[in-house]
């Protein structure tokens, strides 16, 4: 039986989330036709797009659909840059950011971006000062709501006023927090004037069972952001391409069943990955909690396992049954540290020893026990060797 | 009843390919973790895309999913635009392309692109000495397989040859063709040296009976490109973001089976289609059919109105049950006159006159006897008064 603990890299589909998309597919319709079936494919889009500003406190002009959170943190950094101020020139980001922003600044330093950096502490949050004395005369800004690997909340709410304070428009990447955390972007926005403050907030669906290939990025009607995919005036011309009425529908019906369930999981996710984490750190006493042990994703368990090759591990849980991850990215096979732990002020041989388990929807007190009875073993083979897959 | 003869706007999605979507998502897993889950995920991914690329003729590495074929079409030109080789600064564009590479091309002359017109016959086809003469120097080339406003078919390996031969990497959109005409992305590409002649091919996933939000960009191993979304190194680098599973196995399913009917349903749909304009010309004896008479996409039957408003008789036969598109552009509910019917030398006034007529999957006989009903007492109506819409 196969125990799935990596919910952050993506979660079961929703049986009401599939529903509402088979439904939708139901209507024959490309939602730009100007007929009877067109507009029926129409309606449906704008009540979906409704809902989920109903969820995240916004309004319904300013969700745009896109393909998924890389595709939304494309378009709102590159978007935001392209439509930057004459002379602003500098985007302010954090270490510890998603490999979707992190390369997608990257190329507009090619462009001709500075990068203005800013640490995170020893827990993974973004050093709040740092990126407050970052901010004056930047092009834009951009931080994660919560990091992805560590688990660590930031606060969304200083980071959106800083920037409107500093007037720099923001870009917040809430992927990894959809679901877990309150989101209001009328609220995140506050009173900051047209254009700066939080301006973007980038979401994906299937995060939280919705389908994969969906996400939102709201967009604050003020925002002064270029197009990325041109072809059409949709989505205020700043998405072209037919829209996708079906993720759409079952993006809505997904957010409301996560928003209407986050405060119960929040509680039981928490309890479930406390007993884990305090199980694993009875069979591996080396074994620490990284990230901010308040400020945390409730489903969020990241663990460092001290001279054991991480890689290793991933693989001896996995024949044991459990799914789980590096939470590094993992190019062609290659494994590489994570920038996250070594942001974080650790060694790169730490970076390479850590693992991140995350519950979800679907997760239970039996797949805690499946790591539980497997880990001691999988650290003891995983150690020393720096392979550590013997059989 | 309705009926729908807008099958090239979208088209109902297959049982077979929601059949296979749905199989999918009992797949639990991203394709990019490397645990069983992920590996299974993977598994399903990379079948999809070996059967994608057996219809195509194609090496399974060259087939890059995305969203769609908006996305397809303005990877291909912006990721060949910023690779493209020094002191190259053309692009070469016929004149009745669709809206993605019109406003794609468009973004890049303000980033400085030339753009290199090619003229369009009277049927809609494009000028092939002209395209010829266009190239040289150029840094990227793109055309229409076929229109997909008028169903005009053009020579794409003539234009794929002329492209090898001057040196020129070109992008073939062939949204309007796939499903209708047979592609081997080999064939056409034949022994052009690397990174020129055909290198890029831009398909749609809606426009065959799979889901709206997946599309295939076939990208030829020497192309030269440069990636649009950043984030990861999936998909050869080109085009990162988590895979659409899902999407990518319903694609394949919906392709291979437009593949195993095309030379039937050509058969049929002709048949259908011929009907259907006899029909409308003999209800209305003004109405032209515009484009190539021969070279066409078997459904499609682009019919000028002479002196009536097309948005009228759209409506009207809406009223009557009868889904039809004025083939342009609607920008925020104002039809613009079609650049395609522009193109072929006629009229605004005539370019506000045509309705497109398209059969697909679901076509039948009883589609056409209901246009042929409404056709006569509808272009009497929307003739003359300009408005038309008396009741």
């Amino acid at each position: 039986m196969r125990h799935y603990l990596d919910h952050a890299a993506t979660t079961p589909l929703r049986p009401e989330a599939r529903d509402a998309w088979l439904e939708a597919t139901e209507t024959v319709g490309n939602a730009s036709s100007t007929h009877g079936a067109g507009q029926d494919a129409r309606r449906l889009l704008e009540e979906s797009r409704e809902r989920v500003a109903a969820v995240l406190d916004a309004d319904p002009i300013e969700i745009v659909f896109t393909s998924g959170g890389t595709e939304s943190i494309n378009l709102a950094l590159q978007g935001l840059w392209r439509s930057r101020p004459a002379g602003a020139e500098a985007i302010v980001m954090p270490d510890a950011e998603h490999h979707a922003t992190m390369d997608t600044v990257a190329a507009l330093a090619e462009e001709g971006a500075q990068v203005r950096a800013v640490g995170v502490t020893a827990l993974a949050g973004i050093d709040m000062d740092a990126f407050a004395r970052q901010l004056p005369g930047a092009a834009l800004a951009t931080a994660l709501v919560a990091n992805n690997e560590a688990g660590t909340v930031n606060d969304a709410a200083a980071l959106a006023s800083s920037s409107a304070i500093a007037g720099v428009p923001l870009h917040l990447d809430a992927v990894a927090a959809l679901g877990h955390l309150p989101l209001s972007f009328r609220g995140l926005r506050g009173d900051a004037a047209p254009g700066v403050g939080l301006v973007a907030l980038s979401l994906a669906g299937h995060k939280i069972g919705a389908p994969v290939g969906v996400g939102v990025l709201v967009t604050a009607r003020t925002a002064r952001m270029t197009a990325m995919l041109r072809g059409g005036a949709q989505q205020r011309g700043l998405r072209a391409g037919t829209q996708d009425v079906a993720g759409a529908a079952a993006f809505a019906t997904a957010l409301e069943l996560a928003e209407s369930e986050r405060e119960v999981e929040a509680v039981r996710l928490s309890a479930l990955r406390d007993r884990l984490v305090a199980g694993i750190r009875s069979a591996v006493p080396a074994a620490e909690l990284l990230g901010d042990p308040v400020h945390r994703l409730p489903g969020n368990a990241h663990v460092l396992f001290p001279g054991a090759v991480g890689e290793s591990l991933l693989f001896l849980l996995d024949v044991a049954g459990v799914a789980a991850s590096t939470g590094s990215a993992c190019q062609a096979g290659v494994a590489e540290p994570s920038h996250v732990v070594m942001a974080m002020g650790r060694s790169e041989r730490d970076a390479r020893s850590v693992l991140r388990f995350s519950l979800g929807r679907t997760s239970t007190d039996a797949d805690v026990d499946a790591v539980l009875d497997a880990i001691a073993d999988a650290y003891l083979r995983a150690s020393g060797s720096g392979t550590g897959a013997r059989s």
